[in-house]
């Protein structure tokens, strides 16, 4: 085919995906080795027993389809109730009240990262976005013509953003910033002071924050979970979310783009008019699906959030406790939040081991582990650590890249 | 906000959607009218009881949420299985077999005609189109940055593909030809030769064929259904389908992008590898639901098939009947498939009416019936009835429609 052949582009040729990477590293195990592959790769909880979700979830997808009511199409933007469930569930932490209308249901987090940065999207624009970050967000604006401009999150600051590197790469084709608190990868969680100068720098810049909370409110340390939103009469904040994390349900693919603008900077008919045509091309989630969702908000239990939050926690001790005592790595700081931390790989010491890729690649054919790579989330020489797992999958993975780590140290091969 | 404030373009604000114009129709419907409000409008069959799923589907869905194996996160591209399933039902109406790999899986058919026309649009790229046709290809192609030239469908010929305009329009820039069969809005089912001819058009001018079939099987006229794929040895066939129209479930989003290319003419890795990124910024259908489809296909009874073509048969026979009853509106083709109808209004033999939105609104306001102006799917004085209804509220709706028609009419008015 000359015309429609597609292949006009490479313009994604050199976009690393974190499932195309992972995919490898699963081709890469040894099935001679007689070890059970352990997987703290993927940020899918579900992977673990002990991450279940509630039994009310369930139950109330179950119910909103055999209610025979919920078959047909949803309006583009999400059923009503849903997204007035959704508006109350995020107003009760804001100093103000979100309308319905302000919510846009969408098919998981991914989506609402696609209006996000489709909406924003014009010619010659360019959005912020920070490193280490979410791949997914390069790979979207990138296929939405959007230039991406890195910035850094400081890891000997808990990986606070560089504020000073915001300011100095925005210019007037800037259209936006984006924020990811619960941080994946860090495991970072940010105080409202940090919070509240991300916002003044988006509004010296004019610029909306997209705050994108996919881990909102699975923190277990330090610092409570402050929604971006709550600056939202200080600068428009887009924020994107979903049940996949929380409710530990990423397949039911039931998200939310809102716009917490309550100063009405940002919102106006033509725009809201336009947002609204881009999700009649959307397919959206399932209106069963969506029906479920004022059930599900209003009777999950406390109980289950907190039994989640403290697996959560003790994972993540027991991630920082091991990984101390493993040669040739370290953590920064310890993960606050989200399922995910970054670990700095000191590839000076180890003996015949290049960069992070290759230290993940022989892991995965050696000890059967699969971790993920810096470079997927933009930091060569660093890892990934998935570590929503149970705690023996979690102590024994951990032990066995201790194996690994003290195997390929220089230290560790010379003659005592 | 002056960067971000998205109010950069104004690129989609003359596109008309079908929703749209339905939503400003119902806010027309005048409630101190005692007429219960009847809608032609939708294509969405689950609004009337004798359209209705079956009891295979619901419980494969409820088995594959209960089983808890299928609240995490698919592959971006589909479940194995569900692929497999699709590859399978496609395959058995083709002279060769798909692969699982063919088959992306989509949320609804939406979201695979943003897939197709997404992953065609390069810089100065054009796509054919049919007029009328169904208003989302426009819009979508808008976003994407992908002119749209617009060939005839010829009423005069069942609404045939103009294929001497195609070639007129096409030129080096023409990266795909749409064709909707069984057709929307036009209830056209193709005949073999008419396919084949756009094939080989299509196969002249180097372009692969986007087939939306999201109607497929949905026939009940002479010509049996055939999909564009049978000619995928001659030209390249993208096709897109769902389970929403045959199996009744337009609200579960699951549908289909699947390459139908056994010369292997358009594939190749690079376009896969292409086709596989865009999926990862996607939110694809729910898990769970797709679990189920390799149940719902192999177990869903050829009696529920029939029934519904049945149903749609007779609501089309009875559209076809009491329209030639009706003054100032003509029928040139009677429905072989899909659900919906175009009909001809002759404005000139209307007393006070300008055309077919006036008359659509008017309708509305004075007999609370629904249906849709031709405008809204490139037909000016044209109109668009879906017949997906129960015979009763169908009579019901076409004898407010006749006496609108004759309160309206000219030659009624004259005194006798």
């Amino acid at each position: 085919m000359e015309n429609g052949a597609l292949n006009h582009e490479t313009e994604t040729a050199s976009t690393i995906t974190i499932k195309g990477i992972l995919s490898l590293l699963m081709q890469n195990v040894d099935e001679r080795n007689c070890k059970r592959l352990i997987s703290l790769g993927m940020g899918d909880p579900t992977v673990y027993s002990c991450f279940h979700t509630t039994h009310v979830a369930g139950e109330a997808v179950v119910e909103a389809l055999q209610s025979d009511k919920f078959n047909g199409y949803s309006p583009t933007v999400g059923l009503p109730q849903t997204r007035r469930a959704i508006a109350e569930y995020l107003s009760s932490d804001l100093p103000y009240k979100l309308s319905p209308d302000d919510v846009f249901i969408t098919s998981g987090c991914t989506q609402a990262i696609d209006v996000a940065l489709s909406m924003l999207a014009r010619p010659g624009a360019n959005i912020l976005i920070p490193r280490p970050g979410f791949p997914i967000y390069e790979l979207c604006a990138t296929f939405r013509r959007l230039e991406i401009r890195y910035f850094d999150l400081l890891p000997e600051k808990g990986w606070e953003v560089d504020l000073d590197l915001v300011e100095a790469l925005a210019d007037q084709n800037t259209v936006g910033l984006v924020i990811i608190n619960p941080g994946n990868p860090c495991g970072s969680v940010y105080s409202y002071q940090h919070l509240k100068k991300i916002a003044e720098t988006a509004e010296k810049l004019k610029i909306p924050v997209i705050a994108d909370e996919v881990y909102g409110h699975l923190v277990f340390g330090d610092n409570p979970f402050v929604p971006m939103a709550v600056f939202g009469s200080v600068v428009p904040v887009l924020t994107l979310g979903s049940l996949s994390k929380r409710w530990i349900v990423p397949g039911w693919r039931l998200g939310w783009f809102v716009i917490n603008d309550p100063s009405g900077m940002f919102k106006n008919p033509k725009i809201i008019e336009r947002i609204k045509k881009y999700f009649d091309i959307l397919g959206g989630p399932a209106t069963f699906i969506q029906a479920a969702v004022p059930r599900i908000i209003e009777e999950t239990d406390q109980v289950f959030f907190e039994k989640t939050i403290n697996t959560l926690k003790q994972a993540s001790d027991i991630c920082w406790d091991l990984i101390k005592e493993i040669p040739c790595i370290t953590c920064p700081h310890k993960p606050q939040g989200s399922m995910a931390v970054m670990i700095k790989l000191d590839v000076s010491s180890l003996e015949d081991i290049s960069d992070d890729i290759d230290f993940c690649f022989r892991l995965a054919k050696e000890e059967s582990v699969i971790i993920l790579p810096g470079t997927a989330v933009g930091l060569k020489n660093w890892l990934r650590i998935t570590f929503a797992a149970d705690p023996h999958s979690l102590k024994e993975a951990l032990g066995r890249l201790k194996s690994f780590c003290r195997r390929h140290s220089k230290q560790m091969q010379q003659p005592y």
